[in-house]
């Protein structure tokens, strides 16, 4: 390795930890510590095939992966003896393994999903090949329910496969799962699915209400989760949970592996695993609902605090983005803001500080006070 | 954290550095050391968005990725004027991608694959839902060319999207993309595509060869390499390079990103770039090519050895992997060796040592000394 090398790597470290303290813009928990598992960065973890057997690979975390599958299941109360899953490669991975099964069920079926939906529903929409609508969305980000109504009213002779979002992106607006199967029983659809994309809220909404109104009960029949964003974790991981008997359609023996091809990667990371694993472990359900009510409060405080300052802050009920009109391209800059249509949001997400929020409001209430311009829309050529 | 959960995750730790020493079946280097890049565990690193394009999110290892991504480039000739890539989570996103893009660019294509390809390629063409038909191999893996003639001249109204072997899974077999370009221009197939697939050998291959036969130069559209495999890292990843004037065809705006969403995932391990990066700048291209004739070596005097002591072991060219008859439970178990019809194999990867070759093929001759009766095939049910 050249000077030179050595040189862009340190001054990179440098960066990051520098930019990290102004990084409020995107759903990532910044509260994390694994060290402890440090050493095992020494061997290669691989959960390829499923890890509900036992391959003749054993260098993986199949053991560990289960026991955050389980956690994850009794959480979003998936029936426990017709669930399955696995931890993912990230919310994107959860969404388009949904979105298979429900095409491998109902290889007719219909795609409904709002216009708040993340950009990468429509992605995988279209890798599996599968036709879809997208619905109009309220204000505050949530799925009209009277044009999801009228657009399966005019496709009833197709399975209606629904994509519901439990937190998007911009607003962190939730879909109602029992409204959405309200429509499809009024509509007499017997063939249907549901998918919940609850990549950033799924785990701290289950947490806080022990039977969330998005879970198995209530209407999910697959939902997919982030572990990087609440739970934090150094590189992107995620899990996806789905009724066993709809899985079971995919994945095909693998003598190779002595194993069943059952998700979407082959080669998945063990460390992955063993971080979620770890976390769970180590704050249990009741660290890990006190850490989510303290991001909560502060969410809150966020928003009391800039509607006093005049500056008009809007947040839906239990989520810890915070939406305001989208400040200059150098406050967007320095604290990352994420911006959509004239909005950004900053999210207070465990390990966040309200000193962070103080300093980054003070800022805010000086930008709007001076009328700094607001930042351009990123133009993004394709 | 319980005592019994410390208990667990110390013996898991003690159960993985015991199996390490014995795993010779999977391809994956285990001579990496990326303790310098610790500290940085410490971050959430996420390379979300096309890595040639600075978003307002920089938290990311872009700077890194893009540096990656122009060493395979150059190690596989790609034109520099138009190549594009991104660090993936493996080897199967990477597939997935080239046939994505395929896919956009052919849509009335249709894929041929040989029956030695990794049983991902089936998933992935089976998602993107595009039809396929599989060609024989040779004994020793290599695509038959009389029945890809054979198939593509029955279907010479469509364009054809042809997935080429650089290293079949279980034989380190190679297609040569010389003999299929040659074989699309006598049957006059205007309208083609060739992934490669060289998930284990693309890397070694290139460094030993300047002008390597699956390259950019020799016919290939995009080549998939794994990370994981033959650099070694804790994670699994790998890259895709694909000609950037096909790549355009996908990937739309995303405000919310200040990027365009061209990658199958969302969020990406800024790590995985990072650790990749790390090994490149450390080992050089004369590092790793040193690395890659000391793990050759070592296969052949394998080969040779257990010929000689009337063990029938084969070896295609230029690989690390050594094919035998299909050993005891226990050998397989404790080597961990992957098996498929009768048929076992070791990989002598970059750190695996001649001291474990050789206490490997001595516990093999006493087992076929013996007559210890074969492992049964794994019986997976789907």
């Amino acid at each position: 390795m050249t000077t030179e090398d050595q040189n862009q790597l340190e001054r990179y470290k440098l960066r990051i930890s520098e930019r990290i303290a102004t990084s409020i813009g995107y759903p990532f928990a910044i509260d994390f510590n694994y060290e402890e598992l440090y050493s095992m960065l020494g061997y290669h973890l691989n959960n390829v095939g499923d890890p509900y057997i036992e391959s003749n690979y054993d260098g993986n975390t199949h053991e560990m992966e289960r026991e955050v599958i389980d956690f994850f299941g009794d959480l979003f109360s998936a029936p426990r003896e017709n669930r399955w899953g696995y931890v993912t490669n990230g919310g994107s991975e959860g969404n388009l393994y949904g979105l298979y099964v429900a095409r491998e069920l109902y290889p007719q079926g219909m795609v409904y999903y709002s216009e708040s939906t993340h950009y990468s529903a429509q992605k995988n929409v279209h890798l599996l090949n599968m036709p879809s609508i997208v619905i109009r969305a309220t204000e505050g980000g949530e799925m009209d329910y009277d044009d999801l109504r009228a657009s399966v009213q005019l496709h009833r002779n197709r399975p209606a496969i629904i994509l519901a979002n439990i937190g998007t992106t911009m607003t962190e607006a939730k879909d109602s799962v029992s409204t959405i199967r309200q429509i499809l029983k009024e509509l007499a659809i017997t063939s249907s699915y549901i998918h919940c994309d609850a990549a950033l809220a799924g785990t701290y909404l289950a947490l806080l209400d022990d039977n969330a109104p998005f879970n198995f009960k209530n209407g999910a029949d697959s939902i997919a989760c982030s572990g990087h964003k609440f739970i934090g974790t150094p590189i992107p991981c995620g899990i996806i949970i789905v009724r066993k008997n709809y899985k079971d359609r995919i994945g095909r023996p693998v003598p190779y592996i002595g194993s069943l091809d059952s998700t979407i990667s082959g080669s998945r990371s063990g460390h992955a695993a063993l971080f979620l694993w770890y976390a769970i472990k180590k704050m249990g359900k009741e660290g890990l609902l006190m850490r989510a009510k303290k991001s909560l409060d502060l969410a809150h405080y966020a928003e009391q605090k800039l509607n006093g300052l005049g500056i008009p802050a809007t947040r839906n009920v239990n989520a810890m983005t915070v939406v305001i009109p989208q400040p200059s391209e150098q406050i967007c800059q320095k604290w990352q803001l994420a911006t959509d249509n004239g909005h950004s949001h900053f999210i207070c997400m465990p390990g966040i500080t309200k000193n962070t929020i103080d300093n980054f409001i003070e800022e805010l209430s000086r930008d709007f006070k001076y009328g700094v311009l607001p930042a351009k829309q990123q133009n993004v050529k394709a």
